[in-house]
């Protein structure tokens, strides 16, 4: 099957990481698409740059749809996911919603580790938005900002440490995941220092993106998600 | 005092609508700055058409936004709000949002009436996303489309008394509010023959957006409604 | 138009301070009226006390009601707010319901501080008996008496700061609010410190006050804020 | 021990009325004292009229508290419960408050039963204020006055009937009370036609004093049910 | 991978029914082992039936989870999850759980449709311990009792699309599942026509327990998942 | 009246300790019948644990509750509540669930101390289970097992009356419980030393036992905590 792997992002660096990690991720028979949007900021950095992408992430996928069997929004924000999931034809999953609702499956709440503090409010609102905040014992953050942590991204891995131990021992986190696209590749490294799970959003993203594509749901004919009428309000 | 009202669908007859009740809400010495999204849906109809507005309204906004004392984001749906707040060094106010705000003043919970029914989901979150939840009675839907509506606005009248009383009797609602660009003009309409007040959402964003403008808060410098530092995250 | 200033407290002095804040807030062509309690606490220091001043505050707006276009209830509890609505046949605000409600329109959650550490329940009740727990970011607390600080508001000061950058860095309020009769003037001067805006509840309460005498919204008929019939339950 | 049993209401035969339900239920060794208010309504029918009642409930509590060893708020809107408990150095539950929990007792969702649609409200707020919102399934409403339903109470019984009937079908109430002042002495008339437990307001308050006067808890020194310090804010 | 199915029912032809559904959900290579309670209830007919068959499940568990990769409770009421969870060294999912995080990446509410009426709050209950009342459209009803619709399934479909329509146009959800090991097989033959998704519960657990299995999260060493150490309270 | 007193662990020790203080707390008249689980852990210690135990307690309850009163699961985590309250004839309290709604009478939020921190999780389920997270200020931990508290009680009374300093100071708790089976005689112990009252569980839970049996509130026939009809789903 055919999985494209959207970056919201313009950055094509970003893309290239992302499409590695999704790769690795995949099944046999999976083919990931990697698509780098065409307009946009480089990084997004914040609500305004987020609402610009979800556009951006539109068009791809009306541009590349056709033939695939599912997507994935794979920035961290989970850019225009449900403008795209009533947009577009095929199942489409969002990089962190697919980690949180598989980290729902190992049980109790999970903690979040993000970067830069004014994001932890974009953060809050995603995981309410997903009607998950029962389930969030905490976000941490390490107010880096993105460019400091691309440049040395080893040099990030005690604090992520220490703030994932924080997450569990002073929030009950029970499984934590670390978000951002840069970040994309540390779980691994992360994982043998914490006492819990940490989950790897593309892995997640990917596999749920094949579960739903085995699944093959029908497009929903009634409901927000469903294709609008023409002439529709509001 | 400059106000822009912008329009984040296509249609400039319906921005010509809009300007006309925004500046028969405005206080003297207000000037509406009425302004009509460049690309997008010509009315918006569903979760990929506002998420492409929203880019729209971002454009309008930092074309037109020096020397303006406030903006509001005209559709009911407010497009891109969040995003205008984080990127313009002015006050944002959404026509909904502010429609909610000034409800809540009069006390107990507001009842909503809107078109079609698929978009009741997408104002349910918005509720949800301004933390309104406890203080919504209930969203009540005439399931016609908007051209419908357009054609013989007066037509659907008679429906949306029935949708207001049924609110009040069924809900509780001890106030209404009848959303979408369609119903901007139909609130004194439907006043007489309702037992709770119905609020017009231009007015209340009009008289919002002055009172926010002479409140004179300053831009913050944190959160997530600052300007993001270049290189941030996420 | 005349708004009428409501001190629940029989402190004269008080009530003197409020209405000149209100004065400085209110628009060219509004008339502030000051009214204080005739019976009950001089400062309310509690639930006791604020039960008492619902009284008083009752009597003021059915003795001074007539011909007024607007009331404000002007101590930071909101003392009798939502049984002043349902009794005047005006609108009637709450110095800080009308902060709260302002302060969303700023976007995401807001912190309050408040004085002395028993209030924090009632403040925390006050702002969920509004439906607004979801955009409450923290109450955070100097722990001094009234009297104390009335003694010495600018010695305030420094720990006012202090627990604002607190809201802001640690519970990430991207507005805040300082509650309490004693605060009313000080948000002028908190602000230049402050990364994010602090709002006024005076300046708040008056321009709200204001606004919704001329959105001129019909007494409701029915629900919880009408009159009661003769002879109801419960 | 004597526990008090307070009115708010300042008609008397509802005070005796009250009385007989309370001395019906006491275990032996109580001693009911039935107070009226001495200012306020005859009978409670709005927001205005309960503010007014609990400055009255709090007045008979200071005048009549010496000695008893708990004191129950009798009016169906629990009247200044939280401002007495804060005042008094004895036990206080209220009719409403006392029936609630009594109900959690007895598992699932509790279904009440209201008079007069405008009071819905009201108890929806009142069992939010208890935190207890997400053990409520239904308020159901006889849309009758209290004047109506005392003057034959025996007529309203068959449509009390039928909302418990519906709240158990339709709602999954798993237990009923129905509340008001005149319904005092109805559950167990509706109790044989009821699938689940009609609780008596009346009796769940009275056991539930003469438990706290057992456990003899001590006067909290802090908290906003501790006496106020002087001079305190707000 | 082997994967274990454990119905908590006594029932040896449930079983087979269940691992019928769940072989042809499996994935080429996947081992499907179902194994039946070897006490307890026939069938779970509630509170008591299923705290018993939980014992049974943990029993089935720890008798026969070495060398599986992972383990589907096999009822609807996803009996004895958490501490199957917490007791064994490999993933565990619930075939409700896995059914309701599936369907929210679907996008919107979910519409839940279960047999018998006093059910309802039983999973109602469910729903919300895993935090997921926010996406909770409505629990719809079929008051058989399980042996009546064992006795003749195809009958039932009827109201079951009734109960569909319902759970989409009068409650807005967006996807739905009918929960209950007699519905297992039902899916396919109710989605021709329903306007939104029907999700089959033992498909969606299944593939996700296929997910976890190869995620190889490792057993986490601390909270309420990890193996409790000796002696520790409660 | 007779009440059972369920004790879900297996050790006797436990039993008896109980049993003393439930004799403590009884009113004159009552026969307290204590009882030990017959399989299943020592010392509960977690989910697997409890699971178990609370398919011990139902078949004490059947065992042994014909002829008496009411019954309490002993256990601090209310051990199969729900489900026992399903099965028996009689009113079935817990001791937490008793402690927790006779806390909410108090006024204010609760605060718990407990155990072991991996227990935290699984009260703050509980808590919620109950509908009663609104009311929760903080659950404060003392990281020692069981054993550790056993050996030397005494010892860690100091800690006990640090976390409820805690649950005051900072988190507004106004009153506090500490639970845990080796806490149940732990409450006169630290009341002196805190400022807010400290419940006693099992005074609670025989209290409200006792208050439940003198309410004879009849076994519903209808809802989750009726005795399923046979042949019932799920």
């Amino acid at each position: 099957m055919r999985i494209l792997v959207i970056n919201g992002n313009t950055s094509q660096d970003i893309t290239e990481f992302l499409a590695t990690e999704a790769r690795a991720a995949a099944s046999p028979g999976t083919e990931v698409v990697p698509l780098t949007a065409t307009f946009g900021a480089r990084v997004i950095a914040g609500r305004r740059d987020n609402a610009i992408a979800a556009h951006a992430v539109l068009a791809l996928l009306e541009a590349h749809g056709a033939g695939a069997a599912a997507a994935i929004v794979a920035t961290s924000l989970d850019t225009g996911l449900a403008a795209a999931r009533e947009a577009a034809p095929l199942p489409v999953v969002g990089l962190t919603e697919a980690t949180l609702l598989t980290a729902c499956m190992l049980g109790g709440r999970f903690g979040l580790v993000v970067f830069d503090r004014r994001t932890v409010a974009l953060y809050r609102e995603l995981v309410e938005s997903y009607g998950l905040a029962a389930r969030l014992a905490t976000i941490r953050v390490v107010d880096l900002t993105a460019a400091e942590v691309w440049a040395r991204p080893e040099a990030v891995a005690p604090e992520l440490a220490e703030q994932i131990r924080l997450a569990v021992t002073e929030h009950g986190a029970e499984s934590v995941a670390v978000l951002g696209a840069v970040a994309v590749a540390l779980a691994p490294r992360l994982q043998p220092d914490s006492p819990v799970p940490v989950l790897a959003p593309m892995r997640c993203a990917v596999l749920q993106a094949e579960l739903l594509a085995r699944l093959r749901m029908p497009k929903p004919t009634a409901g927000s998600h469903a294709l609008p009428r023409p002439g529709s309000p509001p």
